[in-house]
């Protein structure tokens, strides 16, 4: 018996199975100072327990987006070791902070499954949960990604199509306990930009740009303890390395500091598509919309629903061709819930 | 109206102005030991709590060079995003050791201005401090900087030059408080020079040289949260991203800990010049000459003043050709006091 | 009289000498993310305070090769920096786990020497032990090295030549206090695979490949304080920078995770080669062998003998040619000892 995990194919998943991700982890100081190395991470309430605090939280949290890798690496294993694409993201929501110190897992529901007609593969839809160390729910959302067949001739089982959301509404979003944005530093925080100042509709070009690096996405994808072949192994597939769309998730998202400095946490996750593969050597910028706007029950806290969009090059604001496909220089298109100074 | 950050043109500048940085940031552990993995830092009073208390202090202070780089790189958003160049460093002074858990945050004094000639840039002089959560003072220093002018046809402002020391003197270098040399321990620190052992007027080669990689300067570079595009877009300067002359300094100082291993604090910055400009490829080396000696009032505590000079080759000792100009292999020409047993 | 450190020389090694080393550090959280940023480490013991506990640690400790690499680094100025080779070593126990905090020094003391027929070199044997703040011993093992000599025509000392197991004996392992894996978790783990599932002479293919960078290799040497020119340098030697051996150890263990995932504590080190030598560019994979199996005192706690092969491709199992050579694509052949649960 082969003792190395060969992944998981289309025939191994079910509507109902439930998947208890190996490795916890127990992530702190170390993570975030790897984080605002690998990215220009520089929200105010990630980077000072002094600024967190005085927007009543007990000290600085980890960056939204290392929960969010932390918990989608322990799944890999289990689920995209033989995806051929990762297709999509909803319902994705933040549901409390991970404090330097906590130990997170992960668990995945398989809530669809669908197989495709060239009967090589399918698509499957799960359900992930991040769980703290107390058993609190940190981040839950819903992923699902073209999964090879081992065998293309298994019968197709029958298709199940989860009905998701095209977005989380906004009286789902979760505020962190305490959250007070009433007297919310605006120079040390970098903008003068609030809440009122985004009007739907508005483009920012976040205007700085980064050259990746083999070394830096590396890192980045192995902090998390993804451990997906295609990002390692030079050899592993054609054109090389190819990079972890987290990787420019991230770097787009700490990009947009540059327009949206008080765009402080990540509340919500709507949707998202890796529009086109990014290799080292390219050059990651990032643009937003606005979407939507919200206000919270929380004091001076409203919500802002941007849309993230990372390219290697061309024009802010160009998304699609003619014909609703991707542009070819776009790298990503994210679309989420920020919460954000009144 | 645009959401994005201009920078400060040269007209944004006034005499008595005080700009108070963003973002402040908490600094501890994580930010260490990524500096290790950075620069070859052995210096034995960063490096162990044990050696650090043996020397009356709490604990192992962060790095000096982490406390300027924290410091500085909040300024580059307001006063270095338009620079043309980095013209010197005067009067700078460690006043506090910062300890893993601070919170740093800068404050900049415009003490200078003078229009160029050619009327479409000027030099801006600031003095920055770094204050931590305390309200304490960590650092001081003075920095100018060549600006562009948004406006060429704008009128000059009246010129106002500081008047800078040529060096920090002895008397007003702050000695961290409980420091205590008497009982140091050579053989763990890893040399066995002492403070009598250097002469003034001595030339120290430290041999070792590092090669240098993009993803080593953007790494140091972020983690200071400095995000001047040039050093992280390939395209934004001819040549290639520019190295931030800081990751310069700090792989000198550590590279001077070969023949250097006793200088165990940096306390004072008398004055710099980054020489020429550094890319991913040059091989750094470094070598450093005696410029003074000092008593101070900590006891066995003495002070050594250093010109710390690195190379992108050559020989050591050579700085400047027969007209007075750096040579084109000299990075970086830095003035410092460091404390050393005596 | 120069004040850098030209390395000790063949003829300045002596039997019976002690060697303190400098520069003691404290490590912890950072150098922990560090570590699993560098390599794909997964071993759940040292990834959860949670994983730990419920395995009867106080939280997880230092990763046990953190502890091998910062105790190793501390002798590199005082044993290899004119070593022409790295010849094995023998005799390797971890002693006691290291903890977030703690603070290490390392001492050798010389154990054998042997000069060389062609007098030139000699080889020199030591036994270096890893001490924490408390004065307890982390870490023993004896390592053996070629050194230049500085004066070819010095005589030639009486050859002392220890005495070496070829392997530690089970009965000699010492299992870390409270260690219990009676209750262990093989799902959090995940693999299945117990100590009884491993039989003598199988073989594992670890299937996973990581093609090296420049940066990384640089990051993690120095990370270790080790400060050999060889890896910095990319003029100090024919073939470009040469990758510290244990940064292949580092990559061959934490591959290996897949196929033997339970393997979550090396406590013996019965020898090793650094068969070739491994550059920026190779694709590091690795292969298993079990050599021995053998039981321990504690609940639930087993001991496997085990090769580790780093290779840059060919066949995994394939280890030395008809004349008992190592094959040019295998660059470490590792023979350790692991805990696993029974």
């Amino acid at each position: 018996m082969t003792k190395t995990n060969p992944g998981r194919f289309f025939e191994d998943y079910a509507v109902g199975q439930r998947i208890e991700h190996a490795v916890p982890r127990t992530i702190g100081a170390g993570e975030r100072a790897l984080y605002h190395a690998l990215y220009p991470a520089r929200h105010a309430l990630y980077s000072s327990d002094e600024f967190a605090r005085a927007c009543g939280l007990q000290a600085a949290p980890l960056d939204d987006l290392i929960a969010f890798h932390t918990v989608f690496g322990k799944t890999v294993p289990d689920v995209s070791l033989n995806a051929l694409a990762n297709l999509g993201y909803a319902e994705g929501r933040w549901l409390a902070p991970v404090w330097p110190g906590d130990t997170l897992r992960s668990i995945s529901d398989v809530i669809g499954i669908k197989q495709n007609s060239n009967g090589k593969s399918g698509v499957v839809w799960v359900r992930t949960r991040g769980i703290n160390q107390h058993g609190a729910e940190v981040l839950e959302y819903v992923r699902w990604v073209m999964v090879r067949k081992r065998d293309p001739g298994a019968p197709a089982p029958g298709a199940v199509i989860p009905d998701l959301a095209p977005a989380v509404s906004a009286d789902r979003l979760i505020i962190p306990q305490g959250l007070d944005f009433s007297d919310y530093d605006f120079a040390l925080a970098g903008e003068p930009h609030r809440w009122g100042d985004y009007a739907v509709g508005e483009a920012i070009d976040h205007v700085d740009g980064t050259t990746i690096e083999e070394a830096e996405h590396m890192l980045a994808t192995r902090l998390w303890q993804n451990t997906a072949k295609v990002h390692f192994d030079a050899g592993a597939r054609e054109g090389g390395r190819l990079i972890y769309g987290g990787h420019v998730i991230s770097m787009a998202r700490t990009l947009s500091f540059n327009g949206l400095a008080n765009a402080q946490m990540i509340v919500g996750l709507n949707g998202g598509a890796h529009a086109n593969p990014c290799h080292a050597g390219d050059t990651v910028r990032a643009w937003s919309e606005v979407l939507d706007r919200a206000e919270t029950g929380a004091p001076g806290v409203g919500a802002l629903r941007l849309r993230l969009v990372a390219t290697k090059g061309g024009e802010a604001g160009r998304l699609k061709d003619g014909d609703g496909r991707y542009l070819p220089e776009v790298l990503l298109d994210l679309d989420y819930w920020a919460l954000v100074p009144m």
